[in-house]
């Protein structure tokens, strides 16, 4: 099992040289590769690697000296991490779920599963439930009932896929991932201590003792096409309307999206990432990880946040930007500088005014 | 199946005007509601949804015009979301778990379950657990050993009751949430340097190379009624005593309580939110989104804090703090507005030392 | 079923006095101890403690005059915590989990169980996969094709084990963990919004409308001997090479490492830890709560970060750091007290301000 440096090229239409009809088993790093291995060296600074390694064939940077490195075939690729997607999708052995319904696996006899799908053991699917074909559905599983999931989904190990949610076609979920829980949405009798600070900016009158009473989620959550989401991560339902996640955004795990949050396309959400109760995102949206959004608040088309941001108002569209509260990158840069000389400022200042006004004394 | 405005006002103890007969099926937002749906517009500014919706009753604000508005029938309430909370309590279909034991749900001969329990495929019930009435159990469920949980509980797909956890009644688990791991306590042979810097402040005599003995959590977790835990969260056993979270807290998503937490009563922990091991946490306390709190302190009842805020050193009682360190909202507000302002206060003092400087060599 | 307290010392090679016959059958709080418990009492400032409660026989710090604490029986510890490491591995009584492979669990018939397994119900084995002797694995566990876990495993419920992870001896893992989801790497076909500020600092000449595409995750995850993974926590598999966290290093819940990170030897990575892809973490290194790491830095030896430190650049070895970005912890305790009177600085430099611009007047 493996493929010639042809079919490699030609998938990735990449120009590739030397022996065409070698063959290579898998992908390593230069230094580790052994002789069955395809070497990935798409910048010159790996070239040492390859020396270390025992590779005949290698992905190369454009216009590298391959015969010199020692190989006997060659890929060139310009933009190498892309060239890693085609590849690494080729060698993929993907996960191993036998293209049947397992017999310990629970389907509600009134559900609609498309041909070709594959449904391991211990799964539950739940009553109405409509799954498109070639659906690989792992192990320890559950779809509650009336959920409806497209075309070609992937969904790991003991993820839970909640009630009357929605999914397009192609999606990917991580083990563990629940999408459809309930919102996070109390309220109480009277005026709470929040609602109270939210107008005064932190004053209170006077503190009342009172318990939470819930509003149940009434809404679902709706996932667009070609959407991935991480292990472990936790979408809720929206209170009245649906909690949205747009085509083409990806999740990474132990992100939390709250109950009506609405994201846009081709955004990535990194690890650890939390956006509050009806907050929205536009689209091709990057948070890093641990990026922090308020509730009810805009970010704006083509934000980039820096790790860890913590964004508390509405970001404009196209900004990038960083720190807690979040500003722009380049500020945040001057405010940090500035922050680590902040002790250092203190004493010159302390010294001015010392100086001033012994000036004031002796004038 | 629907309800009438009049059974719906009659519930939320509201008044209601128009053609009280008239029926509706679910809740909507004004502009996207259809004529089975009661149109939710608790606020003034909705009213123009209403017009291009095709609601013909609506929840409205207290003493809205809803003959001007084109509606039929209308209730009127003074608190729009509490109203929502009963609303949302009717309207919510709950989870669909067969009212039986699942003959693929695993209950062990000594475990007492108590009369009307639902109880899902591929659940575990060990040894002498206990539970309530009328317990709502899905799929996937792990209860361990001894564990006691009262009456109504509703426990959510693949969440894991841990060994002699002893839970009140009304209690709801969303999926994946894991209530009794073991708790995060190692120690060095000799001290660490951990120790030695919390003694220090950072200073540190020698690096010592050591491994970490685990210490066994022998406490359980104790939460009280009417909790509430969220998706993929995490409540660590104490290490002698009980991890406790009193009557009437809810918690959000992937939020970590340590070893040996106590929270109080009537707590909000909004999601990610994480209280490090052996902290304690008054009643009625909010913790906003990503918040953290350091071991082993203290933070007072009424306590309100921004979302992310750091809290690292004893809160008193009713403050409202925001930022890391934690400190109170106003004046976190004052930092940030002064922190922006750093880069150019930086320049000024700059030139405020040259000016003194050349003042001083021309006196 | 109980211990003598001649076994208790012994067991942990400690001084006893008093009547070393006497049977105490759990650990307790001093002011909480029945007459069947040992107080646990290591720190003088417990003893009131102990008249409070009715302990007979405690586990007293060097040199405590336990008969004037109306003792029976004391044991003697010089570092009570390396005391209770010792004392609370006798006294956990572990998971229920039966000696035999539960007939509801499905495991491959190429898989190799080592003797003395016990595993529970419903859990997945796949092909191929490698368990070392005496593994405890509990129900709901999947443990996916090709992986192979050392000698003496516990792995709690619905942990989910990927496709060829490799793990060592006296493995323990609490429930829900993930380990081997899919890394999170994607790429767009031209340079993304991300690539193009991280060279710019922030600045940016064009935003182009892209779509991610999926780089696939060929590495798997590799952890050594004595490694323990907590609930729900997320380890991703590596792009090429593996993910590796080293021995005996200890990790918390709600944890994420990225694809491709490496971690030393005998860390701690406390609770919501996230440490993003290809960054490398040393020996001996403990990250506080909420810490975050960046991609591709190195955290050197024996580095020790506060709670919710942020790592943007290399750290040196043996550092003690804090705050975000991360400085010395002495640096920024000096930031700190700096900020909190950087509004009042502010105050003071523009009074200064006018000071010298009168002077300057009327000079």
């Amino acid at each position: 099992m493996g493929h010639t440096i042809r079919e490699i090229a030609t998938a990735l239409d990449a120009e590739a040289a030397g022996n065409l009809d070698l063959v290579v088993t898998h992908a390593a790093e230069p230094a580790a590769a052994d002789a069955d291995a395809l070497a990935l060296a798409m910048d010159a600074r790996y070239a040492e690697g390859i020396r270390q390694g025992a590779a005949r064939a290698a992905m190369l940077w454009q216009g590298a000296d391959w015969q010199a490195l020692g190989l006997e075939a060659a890929i060139f690729v310009p933009r190498g991490r892309l060239a890693m997607a085609g590849l690494s999708r080729m060698l993929d052995p993907g996960p191993q779920i036998a293209r049947v319904v397992h017999p310990m696996a629970l389907v509600d006899p009134t559900a609609e599963i498309g041909e070709g799908a594959a449904i391991g053991p211990f799964v539950t699917i739940g009553a109405q439930v409509r799954i498109g074909p070639n659906a690989r559905i792992a192990s320890h599983v559950s779809i509650a009932e009336g959920a409806e999931i497209g075309a070609d989904a992937l969904i790991l190990q003991g993820a839970r896929i909640g009630a009357r949610v929605r999914i397009g076609d192609r999606f990917i979920c991580q083990p563990g991932a629940v999408i459809g829980a309930d919102g996070f949405s109390f309220v109480t009798p009277e005026k709470s201590g929040v609602e109270e600070i939210r107008e005064t900016l932190g004053e209170r009158e006077e503190i009342r003792q009172q318990s939470w009473v819930r509003i149940h989620s009434l809404g679902s959550v709706r996932l667009g096409d070609d959407v991935e989401v991480g292990a472990n991560s936790t979408i809720d339902r929206g209170t009245i309307r649906d909690t949205v996640v747009g085509n083409g955004t990806k999740i990474d795990n132990l992100v939390q999206l709250g109950h009506n949050v609405q994201v846009g396309s081709d955004c990535l959400l990194c690890g650890q990432v939390g956006i509050a109760g009806s907050a929205r995102i536009g689209n091709r949206v990057v948070l890093g990880g641990q990026v922090g959004v308020s509730d009810n608040i805009f970010v704006g088309d083509d934000v980039i946040a820096g790790g860890s941001t913590k964004i508390r108002t509405n970001a404009p569209a196209g900004r990038v930007i960083l720190g807690d509260p979040a500003v722009k990158m380049e500020t945040q840069i001057e405010i940090q500088k500035a922050m680590r000389r902040l002790p250092r400022l203190a004493a010159t200042v302390a010294a001015l005014q010392k100086a001033v006004s012994l000036k004031g004394q002796s004038d």
